[in-house]
């Protein structure tokens, strides 16, 4: 699977860890080169320096022939514009976008976005590590 | 179920509601007071201004009685620190804090502090929705 992440962040770069141990190809798109620390050393995917909404660096980072898109910026209000950029006008079959705020993610899921919030996910998950 | 948790953020504060909403009863502990904003207005629990690394303060979130302490404010050292008063020094018998770094979170396990890297589980399950 060919997929694109935007943002080198530590979920990013684990992401793209993870993916890539998983025999997935893999490019990671970040505004900040200082980002790409986070990949491990023998990181052999595509990590570009530049903004996921521009859809010249979308392209060179393969976009055109993703098989999915995931959107882990620390803004949520970038995330979803990439995520919709993805779907939209590259027709990424998979894009998935990280929403920190929960409303916000209840009303982008309304107009098709697949967003997760970390919050909601992780507060759950705390509950029934709790009640186990 | 008796719950204290120490950090009123995003997590907490969805943590604190989950609960309640399954009957247990929460205290919250937070530095700042503006936090318990994130509280639902129908809060029923317990909401103190306070340092939960300070032991007066947790005594009267009422960790002497306590079946479960959570530690999720944004600092892993408080975290980790608060986990080790509430399990060495309150004897809580369920333990639980949030450590953003992977690697801290690998070193306080060895040492018996339950730590969720957010991180971590974010990435991983971000990868089986990609592989599903």
């Amino acid at each position: 699977m060919n997929v694109v992440i935007m943002g080198c962040g530590r979920v990013g770069a684990r992401l793209a860890e993870l993916l890539e141990a998983d025999g997935h190809s893999v490019a990671v798109v970040d505004i900040d080169a200082y980002s790409f620390r986070r990949l491990p050393d023998n990181f052999s995917g595509n990590a570009l320096i530049g903004n996921g909404l521009d859809q010249e660096v979308l392209k060179r980072a393969g976009i055109e022939k993703a098989d999915a898109f995931v959107a882990v910026t620390q803004g949520d209000n970038r995330n979803v514009m990439a995520a919709q950029i993805a779907k939209h006008i590259f027709n990424v079959p998979r894009v998935i976008c990280r929403i920190y705020d929960p409303l916000r993610r209840d009303l982008y899921q309304t107009l098709g976005i697949d967003g997760i919030s970390p919050t909601t996910v992780f507060a759950q998950m705390l509950k029934e590590k709790l009640e186990s």
